[in-house]
């Protein structure tokens, strides 16, 4: 398969552009994903599928502030990406479940690290801001 | 100094909550300043600026696709969380440069290995979307 990837001035050789992508760049479809990843909901639902399998409404219920729209959205994109596992079972009354791929399990870690950092630094991070809203 | 923070039924106990964020929480300062860090625009300044100090315009040619003025309102916000120092130097012409502060060094570090998963992932990334597109 190939990566169509565009050269940037500040960046590596062509093989390395072409092993693998580059976010710097402003046609490489790393960009894109990258963006699908950390979106406002996506960060969200992946750290809270790192915990399990979950039907839409307790998903929705463990985002706090989440709309059902935006969930519903939000959740396709990862399934389009093979990111998020998407399981219809046929009962009655019909159900249907999310679970992370194992390459959506690969993203989760990521940004889960990245909210681990936020949150257990949250206190310096809240001082930083006060202090330059206070110049 | 006091953080506050939302309780919701999904999450531990209140001194857990109390000792740090809880991005899950829609009033917890840290679901903001985790948003920031994962701008569009910002989480691209923040893996410029892991490769040292640099001017305003040379952010602008590393960054492919940045306008001015969407560079300019991000750094303005990552300075604000105290993420980016921003020094201007007293020069005829002056100028102006951009740094990670100690704790935008921590946040970019996160944010680097998380576009770095999704350069080096990238060929099965692509795959996938393909996969789901032919569906």
């Amino acid at each position: 398969m190939l990566v169509h990837i565009m050269a940037t001035a500040s960046h590596p050789s062509l093989s390395e552009q072409l092993r693998r992508g580059d976010v710097l760049a402003g046609a490489c479809p790393s960009r894109d994903i990258l963006r699908h990843v950390t979106g406002r909901w996506a960060v969200l639902i992946l750290i809270v599928l790192e915990d399990g399998t979950f039907r839409f409404s307790e998903l929705r219920r463990r985002i706090d502030g989440v709309s059902e729209r935006m969930l519903a959205q939000t959740l396709q994109n990862l399934e389009a990406d093979g990111l998020v596992d998407r399981v219809a079972h046929a009962v009655v009354p019909p159900h249907v479940e999310y679970s992370l791929s194992p390459l959506g399990r690969e993203a989760a870690g990521h940004v889960r690290r990245l909210a681990d950092w936020v949150e257990t630094r949250l206190p310096a991070l809240v001082a930083a801001r006060a202090r330059h809203d206070a110049d």
